[in-house]
């Protein structure tokens, strides 16, 4: 089963899989996007099939011209396969907006670009005319501000953004506008769920400006005890400014989160261990598994290994079980569409062959 | 950990665990009793203390002189400590009733009389002078009954029992008047639970003239559907045709239980699979176990051994789980009264010990 191709670009979007990040048991990866439009063009919403066209066309010779990665490819979203766009759907290169505009006229310049091992993407004419991301692993918000921002400079050379001198970048959407840019951390804070913490951390965080999702953004139900927390307002602070608020307070999140566990741990530590092992035989022995309940026993076995009580367990292992027993992820392993229960099937003999290879943990802590 | 001793005899009541009858990993075990009582001495409800103490000499004298199993021990349940008793409880060779009665007046004279490595054994001065029992492993009624006979007329010798004509055996209780047999099989049907079919099977056994109780006899909930079916009347039928009766109909239940089985596995295999695998996986991992719990997650993983779909495991290593995992037994492998969290701490480190070092399932198994 090889389920880490992806067509000719091998791994666009995996790199924060490898929790080479700093708190990366914690803060699975840190995204910064920029809005950015193209002075002379109406906004998406408001624009023609030939716009939008012409759009992704300067952005194309931009791009060439520019100092992008090696390998940067430009893929026009019409272009892409059902699937395709499922999985970079599940890789977070594209909106489920902009995946969705494929095949009909408003797809028309719709488009993402990408290289292979870069941490960052384009999303071209989705609700602005480029949406540059990169996407780390770990807590680390100003290295990935620099990397949004030096793709930001080598396509900007190439083409004439909207900008205001007093606004800053015009945006399609007027909470985008000024720094046009979101910076967010996807965290796990089992800790704070199971001591009941949470509502009073999440009450503080938007206390401080900031707001706080599911694992797939806006809308997106919390499963797993995973948070995506990202700033709301973009306007009338530098971008430096921005990132760094972001990163102080996800740094007192992470250490709530710490006590939350010594105080777990302290208090209902045979009961937690216990959740932990038993969410983690679930997962090497399950022969069907929704995504929800993956995600939900991921949340233990991660705490698990965080707390280092699952010997031989590595948070790395955990972030690709997480990717690649994503439907259309493992729809592309199997070479077809699966249906429902067969893919629930699939699924569970995915995780169960990576924890059977990669984690055995010793008899003696079996015994124990 | 040793728990498999129980003073100096080392296994009464232990026999039928290791599922050498017929049928073991559907009918984990039958059992015979006969209520017996001495001509000359009021029932025990009505006995004084020197009639308890004059029929339990009446008793160890016949056992002395009769053709009794080797190794023969009179255990007057006064002299048995706590623990003792709870062990023998949950072997099933006491009551909870005699049990009870130990440091009390009405202890006195209350015995059990057993012999080591012999499926047959006595209560005396319980509800009936003589309660002589024999359990034996699988489906084997009419083994079960021969036995019990054999101690009957061993003992039976040597002391004037209270017999009429028309009536037959004199009991305390009217309902065990007659032949004052009670056979029962302890039978697990988790088919049949699973395909709802269980409460017309409940119906059937009701309308043949059986009865069917918990794992714990009268009052006892189904836990893990186990199940004890029994003789209602003991009176105007023969000892054979009664027991001929009651191996009829679990035969009857059994061939019910494999249908349902085959019912499951063609329309629900896979999760079916799944809950035997998780059941499996929990068992195997879990830190805490309650007796409830353990007994759960056995019901799905004696139906995965017994559908050979969990490879190398036996219904033998079950069947020992399920007794020695008890919390007498699990007090006196500890060597001490264990609180509940401990016990339950020390179950399921009992249960992962046992499930490590007996069944491994192949990886090939585990990647399916």
């Amino acid at each position: 089963m090889t389920v880490d191709h992806l067509g000719s670009a091998p791994d666009f979007g995996l790199g924060w899989l490898d929790a080479s990040g700093p708190h990366s048991d914690i803060v699975l990866s840190t995204r910064v996007r920029l809005a950015r439009n193209l002075h002379g063009y109406p906004y998406v919403a408001r624009a023609r099939d030939e716009d939008r066209e012409a759009i992704l066309g300067a952005i194309s010779r931009a791009a060439e011209t520019g100092e992008m990665p090696s390998g940067t490819v430009v893929m026009p979203v019409a272009e892409m396969d059902e699937r395709t766009r499922r999985i970079l759907l599940e890789r977070r290169l594209i909106s489920s907006d902009l995946a969705g505009r494929a095949d009909s006229g408003p797809g028309k310049g719709a488009a993402v670009v990408a290289a292979p091992g870069e941490p960052v993407s384009i999303m071209v004419n989705e609700e602005d005319h480029l949406r540059l991301q990169s996407l780390v692993s770990g807590l680390r918000v100003m290295e990935a501000w620099n990397l949004a921002d030096q793709i930001d400079d080598a396509l900007g050379n190439g083409l004439h953004l909207a900008y205001h001198h007093d606004f800053g970048y015009l945006t399609s959407c007027p909470t985008n506008t000024g720094t046009g840019l979101r910076a967010s951390a996807l965290v796990h804070l089992p800790g704070l769920v199971l001591t009941k913490e949470i509502e009073k951390v999440l009450k503080g965080i938007g206390q401080v400006g900031l707001t706080v999702r599911g694992l797939y953004g806006e809308g997106s139900d919390v499963v797993g005890n995973f948070f995506q927390i990202s700033n709301q307002t973009t306007l009338g602070k530098s971008e430096e400014d921005l990132v760094d608020h972001l990163g102080r307070i996800v740094s007192t999140v992470i250490q709530t989160e710490i006590q939350a566990r010594q105080v777990l741990m302290r208090d209902a530590g045979s009961v937690t261990e216990d959740k932990i092992w038993r969410a983690y035989g679930l997962l090497r022995y399950a022969r069907l598994l929704s995504y929800k309940d993956l995600m939900q026993l991921l949340s233990g076995v991660r705490l698990g290994a965080s707390l280092r009580l699952l010997p031989g367990l590595e948070v790395v292992t955990l972030n690709g079980i997480m990717m690649f027993s994503q439907a259309a992820h493992l729809d592309r392993a199997a070479g077809r569409e699966l249906s429902g229960p067969e893919r629930q099937a699939h699924r569970a003999a995915y995780v169960r062959k990576v924890l059977g290879d990669e984690s055995r943990p010793p008899t003696s802590g079996a015994a124990g």
